[in-house]
């Protein structure tokens, strides 16, 4: 099975747990054991290829995700970069582009569409796979997954099949309906849609062409910024007459919101926290290193992260969005490609950060000009690189990076460091990226 | 007037604002204007002062309390040191000694003992002058404050009076009643008892010689743990038939709970925090550096500290002690005598923390034997010594302190240094203070 995972959005709905470099897919959330959780995107990965362990997985997404997806999935997993974002079909394109060029899939083969975010089981990712099959076998250019409704929502769009059948062919398309006409479409037969399809991947590369010229995936690479923002909806779907909707009635659920969220957490707290036992219905996410405390609270959400806390009813929790989009902050926490840093003090002129290296991994070499760097090894072994020099480093050790001195750190084993930087002005563009000494 | 305030308690109650170091009174909560903000302490001692500049203020206290009251209030508040903690009775009596013997205050002077914590006006200093003045020329050996009740409340003591009058004999005591009794007390014309009480110096003086062998205050300090824990009414008050009561009808709360304590604010909210429109009677203090925001919530305070979130519902909050003593933590920020300290960072054998040190102020010259340490200046100027040597330090620069060698650091201005722990065993009872060399 070829499979496309769309990993869009900031993730602000999410806050504080999600922010502008961690979208919501990449928070660990679910419990896989005794303390130990894994995000949806992880869960997702793990379940296709629990179905499927052949699966060729591309995950579709921006430039400020890869770092995270690497740190969380290693580095087989397919990535097809956006450089900027552009919307659903010049995505879809790229990386149809991208599974044809660069991993040497045939146009007559199948590919599947898919959020990077649903919460369902294994029998989804079945469902998948025939979905697939169906693409390959049918006259039909686009088929679709059509998700049985449990109740008259607003949020979705409906999709109305011709029939009854598992598959059939899709009558109409209908936008986010009010709760009465959802009723009506459901009384008619109609299915969510989960934004989930397949096609043979010629028929969207040829699609690609029509609207946009471009020779290859390299070139549709290099000019993605020039391209008109799209969504697969109105480029594909809405001119195409030969589609199919396949039937789905398995268990899916929409992270979307904190409330939704919640719903999925197998039990009422992660992370340090305390409920007595006059709340009902909490819910507490606690990424922080010190404890919550809840007391006869009710209906609500509370979670915690070095960005942030938010304390929300459920049913307010879907409207955060505009509230986040007003924190004017610094950001807090972020997952790179080589570990992971926390910023844990900020004050005019400095800021304490704690970095997080992967075994093996290590950051660019590089220099500030406005600001000195002091690091203490708190934990594990490794070297530096300043300004030429080579050092082993341990637990203890302080290396100093006065302003315009090149400088790194790699690590042999996990290695902790408290970062201190010191200037005037303190920028993450305050960085030049230097080519590594030969040593 | 000769005022010892009573300045007890680990304040749990407000966690995560007060803790084991720093007791409610402590918390900077009360707005005096555009981003600044006094504690209660601050506050009576001002309000006292407003009262009656020629005020001889003395804070009865554990020594645990010593630095963060100089911090608040300056040097030159008077301060009866108690070891160790044996009720009210031997801390009044510790207190009365030192007004005696140190502060020179004739046995035929009033005193006025009051706790450290009401929120009040003016007009409730104005009415302990006249308790003052009463217990001069009154026959009675003491003079209570009597607080005309507001409704019938189950938390507080009860004075009977004999008759309506401003000063009056006291009739009965009665200990914290039901709801019931108190509306029958108070239907007797019954008051409360806010545990504020005057006498003439010599009469506590007496009483203490009595029931404790000591020739004066060094003596009674020195033998202060020997002592058998008892409250000044039953050692005291409850013996005593010559007690009147003096009726006082102004503004006073107690400021116990978090319930209580954000009536008092003057916003809905101290530092960062963001309540949407659909958020009722909510009140929240955060002391962090990244926003708190609440969603649709009601009849809640949320409180955030380096220690710990609490969110509770107004009604429950007057119960969180239970589990705010299962809490095991390490305590995440301190006001010492220099400055202030504050976790931000704790690991497995690590501890990075800010260190706050005020203009003029420095820490005891000391060593570790289980850890090194370094610091990194990251605002302010000022001088370090580390094993005799003497350095001027400014922002940027860094001083290693290898386990075993002594060190301290002392602040021209108001200084601010990062500084990271690293070491086996990282523990508070891992220091030795030494002598300053003579430098």
């Amino acid at each position: 099975m070829n499979i496309v995972l769309l990993s869009g959005g900031s993730g602000k709905r999410l806050w504080p747990l999600s922010n502008d470099t961690r979208s919501k897919q990449f928070i660990k959330i679910f419990k896989t054991g005794e303390d130990e959780y894994e995000s949806m995107v992880q869960r997702v990965y793990r379940q296709i290829l629990s179905v499927d362990e052949q699966a060729e997985v591309t995950i579709a997404t921006s430039k400020s995700q890869v770092s995270a997806i690497h740190n969380q999935l290693g580095e087989h997993v397919g990535i097809s970069v956006e450089p900027c974002r552009r919307d659903t079909f010049p995505a879809i394109a790229l990386a149809s582009a991208y599974l044809h060029d660069v991993r040497g899939v045939r146009e007559e083969d199948a590919v599947v569409v898919c959020p990077v975010d649903p919460y369902v089981e294994k029998d989804y990712f079945e469902a998948l796979q025939q979905l697939g099959s169906r693409a390959l076998m049918s006259e039909a250019n686009l088929v679709l997954m059509g998700i049985e409704p449990t109740y008259p929502s607003a949020k979705y769009g409906y999709i109305i099949p011709e029939d009854t059948n598992v598959v059939s062919r899709v009558s109409v398309f209908k936008e986010k309906p009010t709760e009465e006409a959802a009723k009506d479409y459901i009384a008619q037969g109609a299915l969510w849609n989960g934004g989930v399809f397949a096609f043979r991947l010629g028929y969207v590369l040829q699609r690609a062409h029509e609207l946009i010229a471009f020779t290859g995936y390299q070139d549709l690479f290099d000019k993605y910024d020039t391209l008109t923002k799209i969504s697969f909806d109105y480029a594909v779907v809405e001119h195409e007459t030969q589609i199919e909707v396949m039937r789905f009635a398995g268990m899916w659920k929409d992270m979307g919101t904190w409330n939704t969220l919640t719903e999925a957490m197998a039990s009422s707290s992660i992370g340090k926290a305390i409920l007595n036992e006059r709340c009902e219905n909490v819910h507490v996410v606690n990424e922080l290193n010190v404890p919550v405390l809840c007391m006869g609270i009710k209906d609500a959400v509370v979670a915690a992260s070095p960005e942030g806390i938010l304390v929300s009813d459920k049913n307010q929790s879907s409207y955060i969005k505009p509230f986040v989009d007003k924190i004017d902050q610094q950001i807090m926490f972020a997952e790179k490609s080589w570990g992971s840093f926390q910023v844990i003090d900020i004050e005019e002129g400095s800021m304490t950060i704690k970095v997080t290296l992967n075994p093996g991994h290590g950051m660019n070499y590089h220099s500030h000009e406005l600001r000195d760097e002091v690091w203490t090894v708190i934990d594990g072994q490794g070297k530096t690189i300043v300004d030429g020099e080579v050092r082993q480093v341990g637990p203890g050790d302080v290396i100093r990076m006065p302003a315009g001195v090149a400088h790194t750190i790699l690590a042999k084993t996990r290695l902790h460091v408290i970062e201190v930087q010191v200037g005037t002005e303190i920028s993450v563009h305050d960085k030049k990226k230097l080519e590594m000494p030969c040593i």
